[in-house]
């Protein structure tokens, strides 16, 4: 797949964010040792300048994982001493793209927990990436539970001194009509019954462009779903197991989740109402911290759960700039605005997200056909 | 192109829309004389049983023009038959069928036009469709002048009892942040000075996707637009002549509008933004009723103008439901929601749209990358 | 199918071929009067000019059918007035290119008749291009006799003053080993019997590129072939109808024939081969001329029979040059070598084929994977 | 490019051949350790079980190479302990697949080296895979030289007790008519000129498909050629270099090779004509043994040089059966006659074959499209 890059590309990559934005900016006297890494490593950065084909990244033999940690070591070591030289003046101006570098850098850990279980999906021999963390005896969570709010004028988006992404402000008020949400993320047991109810063969429930691509793609269940002998498996990163009915599902696109809350008579929440309802929450739950590479299920209680961690929620929001906004100048400008089209909000983040990376405000997005991030349902229903 | 039928596919295909969605459900002793038409012509109701794929439309060759019109005019009997000896508890549930149904034929009639555009286009030898109208002496409008508006919670949408389409609705107050809107269309020359200034090779203006785009399908100017000797020529439905100045830029997509508007330091306007704006200001315009076939130039003045008719204006809104918004049952049902993915908002209709075709409340949507509708550009600004 | 152009495009193109090589090389005073034409309907003489992409043909409407009639009669008539007036010298000096024109005419003339069934294939009314003749009662063709050949060195290839493309010669000497010859094609029967074997699933039977062609194009069946209730139908110029037994199978390509052969434990004949054991036969068969549009059962005895007419005869020589072959300077030496790659001979005529069009020495040839010209299948065995 | 598979794989492939068609056959108590391995290393024997696919053997991080070596080893002891304990009848049986083996192990050992080439050549830090070998000074190969041979019917293919593949048989005589066929490979010097001629724009000199292929794919000169500063540099396994124009040009297609024939007006020979040219000399030349990796200048002299190694010859003559072939019946069967459409014949070995692999017999293939081998031309004309 296109979108998955090697292992050792994400370990340069992330190197030569540091070099690029920080190195050659404030080292006076620096030098890359190979500067053919800059066309190697840059993603998409145009202003940085040319890059590399993304999908040949797989063909690229040279450097080798050794080389890549060479090269890591190396400037990690030149930005210790940059920073150790520096004058206040100087720290003020490199600790806001340090503190990007690092959430850059968090990013790509959690791609690289789902480029491994990508790559190791493919291959027929299904290998494990940790053994499974055993988990307490299981539960099946309750009925669904919606919890109802009022029409407000809310706060949306960051503000204050905090890192946040550009695309997360400028914080501004939002007219959010009344809805109600699910008390917790929808359950494999619940996906099935759609799957059992021919979802995947009944155009009614989906999108056009859902419907033409799930055909195309011969979509008849999540991704990493294989029946064998009448019962669905899927493969974790613990291994190639029985679908566990009680696990939010995973690994859906938009269109599935919007064709499942088709089918339920509900809907799929706006990335508006999402973050009214998450306000004062505490940024808790499982993330990658818990090192256990799955969405778990519901605790139980009619309470909001889930909306931190475990899976990533498509919300029904296209990505699209707030009142206000504006790209950044030069290529760190780059890093969000480019991107405002033909993709989805997804809020919350997941079992592969480290937890303090995590926002209220944070908003991921993704094209609405990809699967292989963490991704799950919430339900929403309109209120009268 | 797939996304072009043949002329008389259309005929046929809003035929096929009365016969299906009238005479079969109302009309009891209707037998269809040809009853594979109704795979032949349906285009996208899944509900209405198996389609004739839309790519290989142009292959059939029978049918042909005569016998169309033919099928045609049975249908047209039929249905007035079928009136004239309704009661009007029949009238009242067919009128609403009926009305979507000469609705439904006006979207033909402008798709129509543009097919007829993008066919000619294609020829060698540059059919022209009709004479150009003799224009009065040409002028130069005037430096665009940005109309304020303050915050308001304004409503949005259709409500009452004329037709509408169901995306319309409901009719929901919606909170539009101050902002100013430009009083007329970009224009051709303006649209030069982008291209003159290496806009279609300056990667920081664009979208990601539309960069992409851009590169891949080698655009340099707008659609139907040829350099010769050193000039601008475009095609239009009045001959392949000189690109004109003063007369708005159209036959761009999505991806060149935002990109237009990120050059000049501005903005597209939302659909809320523009839907306020509107609000009162008649219906009149450059409509297909003028029988011009090509955007004109801007009266002149400081006045919002050009708002209707012209150009379908790209608005920076993504086409998703509105607050409220249930898909209806049936085939019918079909008509918009299923399309609310990957599309942007375009309001206020064209020189190809029929005048009574057009509302204030009026969402036409199309994929960000498509350029054969008259498309054009208005910007707007944030107020802080 | 990018194949197939429209009708009226083979009508202008003989006529532009006329125009180009006659009337613009011998008439001096001759002027196009549409100038474009020659981009239009030139096929894919690079030597003569750009030339109108062959995918695009279908999407011209303009000129009409009728301007195209009236191009036909002018350049006619110029041809006419051109002979009248010429001298000996000049005769001598354009009868080889109109007889070239006529060829090319009768070329075409055949590729109108399957360009035919195929766009009337592709149209779920199935439009019958003729009435069936009623054909004298059917019996099943007896065994396949193979008759013998003996080694021997032949001639083989065009040799006189009469008419031949430049791939028939130079004539020269060939070695053909000993073998023998199916006396008759293969029919529907023989076919459905492979069929019936799985022969469509078993791919120890298929080229390595047949097989992987036939999975990605899910062939199951020859071309046009369609079950219907647990029977095979197939499309033909007299309508859809039930698959005839006795009558040879066709619309089929190389990977079927070879397949078809390797599961009889056969093989195909060489072109060597086939013009050997048809050296001394009368080139006399169900032609076009017949009207037919159809393969016929064979006639029944052991002696050879259908070697000409009927189907095009799949041979396992691929298309190359004869020793001492050199291509002819100018457009017209674009005939037919810069096809020599990738395409194998087919030899005999078909049912589509003028009689008077066919030579023993006539090489036809298509890539392997085509199956819309009426090809079909002789056997062929070793003999040690 | 879905040509090259990852290096470890070739190990493993080749690897999987001993275990599959040996052990699993001859050895009764073998137990596979990993069955999945079976489905991975399959290249393409249908016949021997369902294959993982080509183009996604790159993504197939695990076995590592570490664990590839281990398979490779255990395989390796158990052959050994076959061959040990085998009687003499049993070693008749397998003796034949092991020298099968041994020779496949050998045609992936130069694909090995060959696909090093491409993948290095991917990465724009252009690694070096071997040090130059020193090389006497260099000369200028005088001008090329035709010998010429008369008309005869010669002896075709192999005979005798010794090892060959089944395409090289059965050995039967051909008449081969007169020809000359040049002394030497064409250089890059020579291959300069048709390129400074215009060679890569001029369609009269290609085939069609070749025409075709050198458009879309904007071919300008062979592969690993790239113009620096005006002058033109090509990536070898011993680095990125000028072009030296003694040496014989390679990584052409058969496209390049036939055009640049047709330019000088020559063409290439057949298999044929190869053959008998090369039938009393001796299996001498630059093969990988000397491990230089690139094709060297000419000796000099008029005799026939640079038969064997150095390029692959593409001949003129398609990858067809010898008369009497028959594919022999299992997976082995597979080895070769099913990639018998589409491929031209070429001879002689190249710069990355083993020595004692080659013989006057053999026949490699290709389809004409493909560049990544050591490719090269000979020049051959006809003698009336």
């Amino acid at each position: 797949m296109p979108d998955v890059s090697p292992a050792k590309w994400h370990l340069a990559h992330t190197t030569w964010f540091f070099e690029t934005f920080i190195l050659k900016v404030w080292m006076q006297r620096y030098r890359a040792e190979v500067p053919q890494y800059a066309f190697l490593f840059n993603s998409y950065y145009n202003a940085a300048g040319d890059m590399h084909r993304r999908d040949l990244r797989g063909l690229i033999s040279r450097p080798t994982v050794q080389e890549t940690y060479r090269y890591r070591t190396s400037v990690d070591e030149c930005v210790l001493q940059l920073i150790a030289s520096a004058n206040d003046a100087l720290l003020d101006e490199i600790e806001p793209v340090l503190i990007l570098g690092f959430n850059h850098e968090q990013q790509h850990q959690e791609l690289l927990v789902t480029v491994i279980k990508h790559v190791f999906a493919q291959n027929p021999l299904f290998p494990i990436f940790v053994p499974a963390v055993p988990t307490p005896s299981q539960h099946r969570p309750g009925a669904q539970h919606f919890v109802p709010f009022d029409e407000a004028t809310v706060p949306i988006g960051h503000e204050g001194h905090d890192f946040s992404y550009d695309n997360e402000g400028p914080r501004h008020r939002a007219l959010v009509h009344a809805f109600s949400l699910s008390n917790r993320l929808v359950t494999n047991g619940e996906y099935l019954a759609f799957m059992e109810a021919n979802g995947y063969t009944r155009p009614e429930f989906w999108l056009s462009l859902g419907w033409t691509t799930a055909c195309e793609q011969q979509w008849q269940a999540p991704l990493y779903w294989e029946k064998r002998d009448g019962e669905w498996w899927n493969f974790t990163l613990t291994g190639f197991r029985r679908v566990d009915e009680a696990e939010p599902v995973t690994h859906i696109s938009y269109f599935e989740a919007d064709a499942y809350a088709n089918w339920d008579g509900a809907r799929l929440a706006t990335e508006f109402e999402w973050e009214r309802a998450a306000a004062d929450l505490a940024i808790e739950g499982n993330f990658v911290d818990r090192e256990r590479f799955h969405p778990a299920p519901a605790p139980g209680g009619e309470q909001l759960q889930q909306m931190f961690g475990d899976v990533w929620e498509w919300t029904r929001s296209a990505y699209l700039p707030y009142p206000g906004y504006r790209v950044a100048p030069g290529a760190l400008g780059e890093y969000n605005g480019k991107f405002m089209c033909n993709q989805m909000v997804l809020r919350g983040g997941s079992c592969a997200t480290s937890r303090d990376h995590m926002r209220l405000t944070y908003r991921n997005f993704f094209p609405p056909e990809k699967r292989w991030q963490f991704t799950g349902i919430r339900l929403a229903r309109d209120l009268s």
